[in-house]
Protein backbone atom coordinates (compact mmCIF):
# COMPACT_ATOMS: atom_id res chain seq x y z
CA UNK A 1 0.00 0.00 0.00
CA UNK A 2 0.97 3.11 -1.11
CA UNK A 3 -0.51 6.08 0.81
CA UNK A 4 0.07 8.80 -2.12
CA UNK A 5 -1.24 6.46 -4.52
CA UNK A 6 -4.95 6.16 -2.58
CA UNK A 7 -7.01 9.14 -3.92
CA UNK A 8 -8.17 11.35 -0.69
CA UNK A 9 -11.86 11.31 -2.05
CA UNK A 10 -11.30 7.72 -0.48
CA UNK A 11 -9.27 8.51 2.70
CA UNK A 12 -12.41 10.77 3.31
CA UNK A 13 -14.87 8.09 3.22
CA UNK A 14 -13.24 6.17 5.49
CA UNK A 15 -14.10 8.25 8.42
CA UNK A 16 -17.65 8.06 7.61
CA UNK A 17 -17.03 4.33 7.47
CA UNK A 18 -15.62 3.83 11.05
CA UNK A 19 -17.99 6.10 12.95
CA UNK A 20 -20.95 4.05 11.37
CA UNK A 21 -19.18 0.67 12.19
CA UNK A 22 -18.23 2.29 15.95
CA UNK A 23 -21.82 2.85 16.20
CA UNK A 24 -22.34 -1.09 15.32
CA UNK A 25 -20.09 -1.95 17.47
CA UNK A 26 -21.70 0.04 20.23
CA UNK A 27 -25.15 -1.43 19.49
CA UNK A 28 -23.49 -4.92 20.26
CA UNK A 29 -23.06 -5.97 16.27
CA UNK A 30 -20.32 -8.21 15.60
CA UNK A 31 -20.30 -8.64 12.08
CA UNK A 32 -21.59 -6.18 8.74
CA UNK A 33 -22.10 -6.72 4.87
CA UNK A 34 -21.24 -4.01 2.63
CA UNK A 35 -24.74 -3.78 1.60
CA UNK A 36 -25.63 -3.41 5.53
CA UNK A 37 -22.69 -0.50 5.98
CA UNK A 38 -23.76 1.18 2.60
CA UNK A 39 -27.43 1.49 3.99
CA UNK A 40 -26.19 3.58 7.01
CA UNK A 41 -23.87 5.90 5.04
CA UNK A 42 -25.66 5.97 1.90
CA UNK A 43 -22.76 4.78 -0.50
CA UNK A 44 -23.00 2.36 -2.79
CA UNK A 45 -21.93 -1.84 -0.99
CA UNK A 46 -19.55 -1.51 -4.32
CA UNK A 47 -18.16 1.45 -3.70
CA UNK A 48 -17.48 0.71 -0.40
CA UNK A 49 -15.85 -3.24 -1.36
CA UNK A 50 -13.80 -0.91 -3.73
CA UNK A 51 -12.57 1.49 -1.19
CA UNK A 52 -11.34 -0.66 1.73
CA UNK A 53 -9.90 -3.04 -0.79
CA UNK A 54 -7.45 -0.60 -1.47
CA UNK A 55 -6.22 -1.36 1.83
CA UNK A 56 -5.81 -5.14 2.04
CA UNK A 57 -8.27 -7.98 2.18
CA UNK A 58 -10.87 -7.57 5.50
CA UNK A 59 -13.54 -9.47 4.29
CA UNK A 60 -14.97 -12.88 3.21
CA UNK A 61 -17.24 -13.65 0.45
CA UNK A 62 -20.47 -14.41 2.06
CA UNK A 63 -19.55 -13.88 6.05
CA UNK A 64 -19.06 -10.52 5.69
CA UNK A 65 -16.58 -8.02 7.79
CA UNK A 66 -15.81 -8.58 11.39
CA UNK A 67 -16.60 -4.89 13.01
CA UNK A 68 -13.81 -5.13 15.12
CA UNK A 69 -11.28 -6.11 13.03
CA UNK A 70 -12.49 -3.97 10.38
CA UNK A 71 -12.56 -0.86 13.35
CA UNK A 72 -9.21 -1.48 13.85
CA UNK A 73 -8.11 -1.73 10.57
CA UNK A 74 -9.78 1.31 9.75
CA UNK A 75 -7.61 3.67 13.08
CA UNK A 76 -4.76 2.00 11.73
CA UNK A 77 -5.05 3.32 8.61
CA UNK A 78 -6.26 6.46 9.91
CA UNK A 79 -3.93 7.13 12.54
CA UNK A 80 -6.13 7.19 15.13
CA UNK A 81 -4.97 3.92 17.13
CA UNK A 82 -3.05 6.63 19.06
CA UNK A 83 -3.98 10.00 20.60
CA UNK A 84 -3.31 13.36 18.92
CA UNK A 85 -3.34 16.49 20.68
CA UNK A 86 -5.42 19.52 19.39
CA UNK A 87 -5.15 23.45 20.06
CA UNK A 88 -7.88 25.30 19.44
CA UNK A 89 -7.21 29.37 18.65
CA UNK A 90 -10.00 31.42 19.07
CA UNK A 91 -12.27 31.36 22.33
CA UNK A 92 -15.90 32.54 21.05
CA UNK A 93 -18.86 30.64 21.69
CA UNK A 94 -17.70 28.15 18.89
CA UNK A 95 -14.41 27.87 20.60
CA UNK A 96 -15.88 27.22 23.82
CA UNK A 97 -18.23 24.12 22.14
CA UNK A 98 -15.02 22.50 20.98
CA UNK A 99 -12.71 22.78 24.03
CA UNK A 100 -15.77 21.39 25.80
CA UNK A 101 -16.73 18.82 23.37
CA UNK A 102 -16.85 14.76 24.45
CA UNK A 103 -16.66 13.47 21.34
CA UNK A 104 -13.33 13.84 20.88
CA UNK A 105 -11.33 11.58 23.15
CA UNK A 106 -12.85 8.06 21.91
CA UNK A 107 -12.13 8.72 18.68
CA UNK A 108 -8.05 9.92 18.75
CA UNK A 109 -7.94 13.56 19.46
CA UNK A 110 -7.54 15.44 22.87
CA UNK A 111 -8.11 19.41 23.07
CA UNK A 112 -4.88 19.89 25.24
CA UNK A 113 -4.44 24.32 24.54
CA UNK A 114 -6.88 27.46 23.79
CA UNK A 115 -5.72 30.87 22.77
CA UNK A 116 -6.76 33.62 22.26
CA UNK A 117 -5.60 37.53 21.42
CA UNK A 118 -8.70 39.21 23.45
CA UNK A 119 -7.26 40.54 26.62
CA UNK A 120 -10.56 39.75 28.20
CA UNK A 121 -11.09 36.36 26.99
CA UNK A 122 -6.77 35.29 28.19
CA UNK A 123 -6.73 33.92 31.70
CA UNK A 124 -10.58 32.91 31.59
CA UNK A 125 -11.51 29.07 32.61
CA UNK A 126 -13.33 27.12 29.44
CA UNK A 127 -14.19 23.69 31.75
CA UNK A 128 -10.67 22.79 32.62
CA UNK A 129 -8.74 25.20 30.14
CA UNK A 130 -7.28 28.36 31.12
CA UNK A 131 -7.34 30.35 27.71
CA UNK A 132 -3.77 31.17 26.89
CA UNK A 133 -2.79 34.41 24.93
CA UNK A 134 -1.73 33.83 21.27
CA UNK A 135 1.16 36.22 21.47
CA UNK A 136 2.45 33.01 23.51
CA UNK A 137 1.13 30.39 20.41
CA UNK A 138 4.16 29.51 18.57
CA UNK A 139 6.02 28.55 21.73
CA UNK A 140 3.78 26.81 23.41
CA UNK A 141 3.24 24.64 20.42
CA UNK A 142 6.12 23.90 18.92
CA UNK A 143 7.73 23.10 22.74
CA UNK A 144 4.75 20.49 22.55
CA UNK A 145 5.03 19.07 19.34
CA UNK A 146 1.84 19.81 18.78
CA UNK A 147 0.76 19.29 14.80
CA UNK A 148 -3.10 20.04 15.00
CA UNK A 149 -5.47 22.85 15.21
CA UNK A 150 -8.77 24.00 15.14
CA UNK A 151 -9.08 27.59 13.98
CA UNK A 152 -12.18 29.71 14.94
CA UNK A 153 -10.71 33.29 14.81
CA UNK A 154 -12.67 35.58 12.71
CA UNK A 155 -12.15 35.86 8.85
CA UNK A 156 -10.18 39.13 8.93
CA UNK A 157 -7.21 36.93 11.46
CA UNK A 158 -7.74 33.41 9.84
CA UNK A 159 -4.67 33.97 7.99
CA UNK A 160 -2.49 35.80 10.00
CA UNK A 161 -3.23 33.18 12.85
CA UNK A 162 -2.57 30.26 10.07
CA UNK A 163 0.96 31.90 9.11
CA UNK A 164 1.66 31.61 12.93
CA UNK A 165 0.72 27.65 13.03
CA UNK A 166 3.16 26.62 10.22
CA UNK A 167 5.71 28.26 12.35
CA UNK A 168 4.90 26.70 15.13
CA UNK A 169 5.01 23.56 13.05
CA UNK A 170 1.13 22.69 12.65
CA UNK A 171 0.69 20.67 9.79
CA UNK A 172 -3.49 20.14 9.69
CA UNK A 173 -6.08 22.69 10.31
CA UNK A 174 -9.53 22.49 11.04
CA UNK A 175 -10.86 25.92 9.69
CA UNK A 176 -14.25 27.18 11.25
CA UNK A 177 -13.20 30.76 9.47
CA UNK A 178 -15.36 30.99 6.24
CA UNK A 179 -12.28 31.78 4.06
CA UNK A 180 -9.98 29.56 1.93
CA UNK A 181 -6.38 29.83 3.77
CA UNK A 182 -3.26 29.64 1.64
CA UNK A 183 -0.84 27.06 3.08
CA UNK A 184 2.51 25.23 2.16
CA UNK A 185 1.79 21.44 0.40
CA UNK A 186 3.09 19.48 3.24
CA UNK A 187 0.28 21.42 5.61
CA UNK A 188 -3.40 20.29 5.27
CA UNK A 189 -6.61 22.30 5.96
CA UNK A 190 -9.99 20.90 6.25
CA UNK A 191 -12.75 23.50 6.25
CA UNK A 192 -16.25 23.35 7.96
CA UNK A 193 -18.63 25.54 6.33
CA UNK A 194 -22.26 25.61 6.92
CA UNK A 195 -23.40 27.31 4.53
CA UNK A 196 -21.81 25.39 1.91
CA UNK A 197 -24.04 22.07 3.38
CA UNK A 198 -27.07 24.16 3.57
CA UNK A 199 -26.57 25.12 0.10
CA UNK A 200 -26.14 21.84 -1.13
CA UNK A 201 -29.49 20.88 0.52
CA UNK A 202 -31.34 23.74 -0.74
CA UNK A 203 -30.74 22.52 -4.52
CA UNK A 204 -33.09 19.98 -4.15
CA UNK A 205 -35.94 22.11 -2.02
CA UNK B 1 -31.11 20.62 -17.23
CA UNK B 2 -33.07 17.85 -15.09
CA UNK B 3 -32.12 18.07 -11.43
CA UNK B 4 -32.14 14.19 -10.79
CA UNK B 5 -29.76 13.49 -13.37
CA UNK B 6 -26.75 15.81 -12.03
CA UNK B 7 -24.71 13.66 -9.10
CA UNK B 8 -24.89 15.44 -5.73
CA UNK B 9 -20.94 15.47 -5.80
CA UNK B 10 -21.10 18.22 -8.36
CA UNK B 11 -24.03 19.62 -6.32
CA UNK B 12 -21.88 19.20 -3.38
CA UNK B 13 -18.92 21.59 -4.99
CA UNK B 14 -21.19 24.20 -6.63
CA UNK B 15 -21.13 25.84 -2.78
CA UNK B 16 -17.19 25.94 -2.88
CA UNK B 17 -17.41 27.37 -6.28
CA UNK B 18 -19.78 30.36 -5.17
CA UNK B 19 -17.67 30.88 -2.06
CA UNK B 20 -14.63 31.24 -4.08
CA UNK B 21 -16.22 33.58 -6.46
CA UNK B 22 -17.96 35.54 -3.60
CA UNK B 23 -14.36 36.38 -2.17
CA UNK B 24 -12.90 37.53 -5.74
CA UNK B 25 -15.73 39.96 -6.23
CA UNK B 26 -15.08 41.01 -2.76
CA UNK B 27 -11.51 41.75 -3.92
CA UNK B 28 -13.21 43.51 -6.47
CA UNK B 29 -12.04 41.14 -9.34
CA UNK B 30 -14.33 40.82 -12.53
CA UNK B 31 -13.90 37.68 -14.40
CA UNK B 32 -11.85 34.61 -13.17
CA UNK B 33 -10.64 31.28 -15.65
CA UNK B 34 -11.48 27.69 -14.73
CA UNK B 35 -7.45 27.76 -13.91
CA UNK B 36 -7.39 30.55 -11.32
CA UNK B 37 -10.39 29.52 -9.72
CA UNK B 38 -9.43 25.83 -9.36
CA UNK B 39 -5.98 26.88 -7.65
CA UNK B 40 -8.55 28.68 -4.97
CA UNK B 41 -10.43 25.47 -3.95
CA UNK B 42 -8.16 22.81 -5.14
CA UNK B 43 -10.22 21.24 -7.96
CA UNK B 44 -8.77 21.02 -11.45
CA UNK B 45 -9.51 23.25 -14.36
CA UNK B 46 -11.33 20.73 -16.28
CA UNK B 47 -13.24 19.46 -13.50
CA UNK B 48 -14.35 22.54 -13.01
CA UNK B 49 -15.04 23.46 -16.48
CA UNK B 50 -17.16 20.11 -16.80
CA UNK B 51 -19.10 21.05 -13.35
CA UNK B 52 -20.12 24.25 -14.51
CA UNK B 53 -21.39 22.80 -18.06
CA UNK B 54 -24.15 20.66 -16.77
CA UNK B 55 -26.09 23.94 -16.07
CA UNK B 56 -25.30 25.46 -19.85
CA UNK B 57 -22.51 27.90 -21.29
CA UNK B 58 -21.35 30.28 -18.36
CA UNK B 59 -17.87 31.04 -20.36
CA UNK B 60 -16.36 31.96 -22.97
CA UNK B 61 -12.99 29.97 -24.75
CA UNK B 62 -10.20 32.75 -23.80
CA UNK B 63 -12.29 35.08 -21.86
CA UNK B 64 -13.20 33.00 -19.34
CA UNK B 65 -15.97 33.20 -17.24
CA UNK B 66 -17.59 36.78 -15.56
CA UNK B 67 -17.74 36.40 -12.29
CA UNK B 68 -20.78 38.40 -11.40
CA UNK B 69 -22.60 36.69 -13.63
CA UNK B 70 -21.53 32.51 -12.58
CA UNK B 71 -22.02 34.19 -9.33
CA UNK B 72 -25.74 35.12 -9.98
CA UNK B 73 -26.11 31.55 -12.00
CA UNK B 74 -24.90 29.50 -9.20
CA UNK B 75 -27.01 31.05 -6.83
CA UNK B 76 -29.72 30.28 -9.17
CA UNK B 77 -28.97 26.49 -9.22
CA UNK B 78 -28.50 25.99 -5.39
CA UNK B 79 -31.94 28.32 -4.82
CA UNK B 80 -29.93 30.67 -2.67
CA UNK B 81 -31.19 33.59 -5.07
CA UNK B 82 -33.51 34.12 -2.01
CA UNK B 83 -34.02 33.65 2.33
CA UNK B 84 -34.64 30.69 3.38
CA UNK B 85 -35.56 30.84 7.31
CA UNK B 86 -33.68 28.31 9.33
CA UNK B 87 -34.27 26.67 13.02
CA UNK B 88 -31.75 25.74 15.49
CA UNK B 89 -32.74 23.03 17.78
CA UNK B 90 -30.81 22.62 20.61
CA UNK B 91 -29.61 26.05 22.55
CA UNK B 92 -26.21 24.80 23.96
CA UNK B 93 -22.83 26.49 22.67
CA UNK B 94 -22.89 25.66 19.32
CA UNK B 95 -26.67 26.71 18.93
CA UNK B 96 -25.68 30.04 20.41
CA UNK B 97 -22.83 30.21 18.07
CA UNK B 98 -25.00 29.14 15.03
CA UNK B 99 -27.72 31.41 16.12
CA UNK B 100 -25.46 34.57 16.08
CA UNK B 101 -22.93 33.60 12.83
CA UNK B 102 -22.92 36.61 11.18
CA UNK B 103 -21.99 34.38 8.17
CA UNK B 104 -25.42 33.23 7.43
CA UNK B 105 -27.39 36.24 5.75
CA UNK B 106 -25.46 37.39 2.65
CA UNK B 107 -25.22 33.55 1.62
CA UNK B 108 -29.12 32.81 1.69
CA UNK B 109 -30.25 31.59 5.10
CA UNK B 110 -31.43 33.35 8.07
CA UNK B 111 -32.11 32.12 11.64
CA UNK B 112 -35.70 32.47 12.87
CA UNK B 113 -35.98 30.68 15.53
CA UNK B 114 -34.52 28.91 18.43
CA UNK B 115 -35.60 25.64 20.53
CA UNK B 116 -34.31 23.84 23.25
CA UNK B 117 -36.40 21.11 26.08
CA UNK B 118 -34.25 22.64 28.97
CA UNK B 119 -36.33 24.65 31.38
CA UNK B 120 -33.48 26.55 32.55
CA UNK B 121 -32.81 27.69 28.65
CA UNK B 122 -36.31 27.95 27.79
CA UNK B 123 -36.83 31.78 27.56
CA UNK B 124 -33.24 33.06 27.86
CA UNK B 125 -32.09 35.17 25.63
CA UNK B 126 -29.86 34.25 22.79
CA UNK B 127 -29.02 37.66 20.81
CA UNK B 128 -31.96 38.57 19.10
CA UNK B 129 -33.85 35.44 20.07
CA UNK B 130 -35.67 34.11 22.85
CA UNK B 131 -34.84 29.88 23.35
CA UNK B 132 -38.42 28.52 22.73
CA UNK B 133 -39.84 25.24 24.34
CA UNK B 134 -39.39 22.61 22.00
CA UNK B 135 -42.87 20.78 22.65
CA UNK B 136 -43.98 23.50 20.83
CA UNK B 137 -41.90 22.59 18.34
CA UNK B 138 -43.80 21.25 15.66
CA UNK B 139 -46.61 23.33 15.43
CA UNK B 140 -44.40 26.33 15.39
CA UNK B 141 -41.99 25.21 12.32
CA UNK B 142 -45.31 23.86 10.44
CA UNK B 143 -47.32 27.34 10.82
CA UNK B 144 -44.09 29.29 9.65
CA UNK B 145 -43.48 26.80 6.92
CA UNK B 146 -40.01 26.47 7.56
CA UNK B 147 -38.32 23.75 5.11
CA UNK B 148 -34.24 23.63 6.95
CA UNK B 149 -33.18 22.52 10.48
CA UNK B 150 -29.97 22.98 12.56
CA UNK B 151 -29.57 20.31 14.79
CA UNK B 152 -27.26 20.56 17.89
CA UNK B 153 -29.36 18.35 20.57
CA UNK B 154 -27.21 15.40 21.87
CA UNK B 155 -26.32 12.47 20.22
CA UNK B 156 -28.99 10.59 22.26
CA UNK B 157 -31.97 12.97 21.31
CA UNK B 158 -30.80 13.29 17.50
CA UNK B 159 -33.27 10.64 16.41
CA UNK B 160 -36.10 11.82 18.28
CA UNK B 161 -35.81 15.19 17.36
CA UNK B 162 -35.57 14.54 13.76
CA UNK B 163 -38.77 12.76 13.63
CA UNK B 164 -40.43 15.91 15.41
CA UNK B 165 -38.67 17.75 12.92
CA UNK B 166 -39.71 15.81 9.82
CA UNK B 167 -43.64 15.82 11.07
CA UNK B 168 -43.30 19.49 11.00
CA UNK B 169 -42.49 19.50 7.55
CA UNK B 170 -38.76 19.97 7.77
CA UNK B 171 -36.68 18.58 4.63
CA UNK B 172 -33.60 20.04 5.17
CA UNK B 173 -31.55 18.83 8.36
CA UNK B 174 -28.08 20.34 8.87
CA UNK B 175 -26.91 17.92 11.86
CA UNK B 176 -23.89 18.44 14.49
CA UNK B 177 -24.92 15.61 16.50
CA UNK B 178 -22.18 12.84 15.89
CA UNK B 179 -24.69 9.85 14.43
CA UNK B 180 -26.13 9.09 11.64
CA UNK B 181 -30.10 9.66 10.92
CA UNK B 182 -32.87 7.62 9.66
CA UNK B 183 -35.06 9.98 7.53
CA UNK B 184 -37.66 9.16 4.34
CA UNK B 185 -35.94 9.69 1.18
CA UNK B 186 -37.65 13.40 0.68
CA UNK B 187 -35.71 14.64 3.32
CA UNK B 188 -31.79 15.44 3.23
CA UNK B 189 -29.16 15.40 5.26
CA UNK B 190 -25.57 17.06 6.06
CA UNK B 191 -23.70 16.54 8.44
CA UNK B 192 -21.08 18.26 10.15
CA UNK B 193 -18.57 16.11 12.10
CA UNK B 194 -15.04 17.40 12.97
CA UNK B 195 -13.80 14.29 14.28
CA UNK B 196 -14.11 12.92 10.65
CA UNK B 197 -12.46 16.19 9.28
CA UNK B 198 -9.63 15.47 11.69
CA UNK B 199 -9.64 11.59 10.82
CA UNK B 200 -8.99 12.96 7.19
CA UNK B 201 -6.20 14.59 7.72
CA UNK B 202 -4.27 12.54 10.81
CA UNK B 203 -4.18 10.11 7.32
CA UNK B 204 -1.19 12.36 6.24
CA UNK B 205 0.59 13.01 9.00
Amino acid sequence: MNADKIPDIIIGRLPVYLRALQRMADKGMRTTSSQELGEHVGISAAQIRKDISQFGEFGKQGTGYSISYLIDKLREILKVNRMWDVVVVGAGELGHALSRYQGFVNRGFRVVMVFDNDPSKIGTKIGEFIVEDSANMVDRICNANIKIAMLTVPASSAQFTTDKLIQAGIKAILNYAPVSLNVPTNVRVQYIDPVSHLQRMTYYL
